[in-house]
């Protein structure tokens, strides 16, 4: 199996400013079956959000031709997933969502300029944190889901890049205050007590 | 290349009530900018309506995957044709939709029993009739559109029948009313007088 290579992983640990707490990977062991059921519903709304920037965007060539792209390998995931959960027993079902997407969708400018720069980096700390997760949980689950999610952090780190990659191109100006200010938003989200485990929750209560 | 063989084709134009009038096929050819604008906004349509039914269907292993499976060939699609649109010259923009799929999606009963089942019929129809117009254009246009909309026909002769199987798989009912009520809906938008020449509009006033 190819993995990521180091230096993208570290590339990734850079770009958050957190990693995920020891007390959410002992938590996410005892729930599997949210765990699984939660990633699988959050490769879908990755598709969407990227098929959504995608009818925002219909002069923007590299949008159009990048988040088509992520748009499939997320629906091929959601595909893999659902087998997953499928082959152990469990039902597929949409949970109540986590408050992190919220969080960072919240801080998002209503208005261009700024709306698009602002949801192209807040893609890119969802598509990193969900990379960061894998890469955290992989050693501690067994055999079949550690390879799984091992599989799945080559293209997660590219597709954190991608955002990023489309945000400095077409924000028309330096994005590094930006990126902090939603970084510390996520570091927030993923440090604070959170009563609802899922994929992407904080420190359980 | 491999081509739609005849016996699917027979069964797709079995199933559309009527074939495209002569006049919109000469209008087609003198709007190829248009056609092939539209034509990319509809690729995007069809992955963002799969989709749409994922959300809808969580507990519809079927339609989960047969979706996610149409939605990812749907992108593909799009970014051939984007390519295309680049290859001539022409920007992809966005254009006012036709009436086709309005008048479609206004009779698509508003809750269950009958709202998917509806869904899914109309799906049938619009990818249906895009199959058709592509084997109709096809022998019209020149050698590159000719056989990129041939290489489209193969997986379009499947959507329609996945959509249709699907419909049929969870009505419940028979389905044979419904499907007649909405081919005659459809047979109207495309045998009636349109104003506006779209990839699904109807005859050109």
């Amino acid at each position: 199996m190819e993995l990521v290579n180091q230096s993208d992983l570290d590339a990734l640990f850079d770009f958050l400013l957190c990693r995920t707490p020891q007390a959410w990977i002992e938590e996410a062991l005892k729930h599997e079956e949210i765990l699984l059921q939660n990633h699988c519903y959050l490769e879908q709304c990755a598709a969407r959000n990227a098929l959504q920037l995608m009818f925002r965007c219909p002069d923007k060539t590299d949008v159009l031709s990048k988040m088509s792209k992520l748009a499939r390998e997320e629906l091929r995931h959601f595909e893999k997933v659902h087998a997953l959960l499928t082959k152990r027993g469990y039902a597929y079902k949409i949970l109540k969502p986590s408050r992190y997407a919220g969080l960072l969708n919240a801080e998002i400018r209503k208005r261009e300029p700024g709306q698009l720069t602002d949801s192209l980096i807040v893609g890119a700390y969802i598509e990193a944190r969900s990379c960061e997760r894998f890469a955290s949980l992989a050693p501690h689950m067994d055999e079949e889901i550690a390879a799984f999610f091992s599989s799945l952090l080559k293209s997660e780190a590219r597709h954190f890049k991608d955002y990023l990659t489309l945000a400095a191109k077409y924000a028309g100006e330096p994005i590094v205050a930006r990126v902090a200010f939603f970084g510390e938003i996520e570091r927030s989200a993923i440090e604070s007590p959170d009563g609802l485990f899922r994929f992407h929750s904080g420190v359980p209560e």
